[in-house]
């Protein structure tokens, strides 16, 4: 049994990646493995591939927008797109850093509280006040995580994590690797249980 | 039942609707639904929405034609991408509609030549020499289609048919439209067996 982790790479904002933080753990843990989570600034990789985000090209956007509310509603997800869309995850992707070497076991729910709040309560969770609500629900240090997010470390983090992901091919999200291969978007989920079970095809 | 037929929007060239083309007359027999083909010329729809092809973009060019092909072979079709790849497919989207209206139960047979000779033979269709292998290919009469696709009425069926497409927001291809209801990309099969199964959800 392969035990390296499954990658999954995603922005905060992400709709898609939303959708995928609903099941990816689920499949792992169906074929045995675990899943690193890995938060990125996608606008960040954005300027080097020169893409735009789907939700704001025309045409595309407005599809984009039908087609993620209809995929949560299969997946059994009353999920929105809040008014406020999309936003700068920064403050949420360094305290995940920092929960991950402080905290490690809150990172994760952490990650997950960070998308409902933001995909299901409509909240954007910039402000410290959100940081404060987030770190309760999952039962961190307030006080500690709340300093954290400033740390010279948990930025660089954050950097080399999305020049990390950007090198690895990463150049949207959700993105998810499993052993080298590479899987993009939400709707790869069959395929990616296809080759946890198989190995390839 | 609803007797609508499923609106199949595609242009030959494209390699995720060529994979489309392997299975939604079947999926639509299934549901006892019956299918309109439909090629458009995707070039003109970008102009209007200023996308570029997927395989045209940097990084996802590269992710793209990895995913196809290993989305193929899950589909048990062994595709290729062209050297020539993309080409102008005027001619075979004109010589489709002249046989629409001339000898239309050899137009969808038609279709499903071109895209083969393309993306399992590797033969971009842009010669008559083409043109003339894939008529006898079919049964279709050679000289008349021939001279079929230069009729003023097929070239305004072709401009007609791309326009109505981008109205109705078809802004790539695949796009199958399912009463009413848009999905775009070979990969939402499953949705779109489901709605035809459902009528939503």
């Amino acid at each position: 049994m392969n035990k390296e982790p499954i990658e999954f790479y995603f922005d905060f904002s992400s709709p898609y990646a939303f959708l995928t933080s609903t099941w990816i753990d689920e499949l792992a843990k169906k074929h045995d493995r675990f899943v690193k989570w890995t938060p990125i600034m996608l606008g960040v990789v954005f300027k080097t591939t020169g893409m735009k985000p789907l939700f704001h090209q025309p045409l595309r956007g407005d599809y984009g927008m039908l087609d993620f509310k209809r995929t949560a509603r299969l997946l059994g997800v009353q999920a929105i797109v809040p008014k406020e869309f999309p936003y700068v995850s920064l403050m949420v992707s360094r305290a995940f850093y920092w929960l991950e070497k402080h905290d490690s076991e809150r990172a994760v729910p952490f990650a997950k509280a960070v998308f409902r709040r933001y995909f299901l309560a409509g909240i954007a969770p910039t402000a410290d006040v959100d940081l404060c609500a987030l770190a309760n629900e999952v039962g961190a240090d307030v006080q500690a995580l709340t300093a954290g997010v400033v740390d010279l470390e948990v930025k660089e983090r954050l950097k080399m994590e999305t020049q990390n992901a950007s090198d690895k091919g990463v150049f949207g999200a959700p993105f998810v690797i499993v052993d080298a291969e590479p899987f993009w978007g939400n709707d790869r989920k069959d395929q990616i249980d296809a080759w946890l079970e198989s190995g390839g095809w």
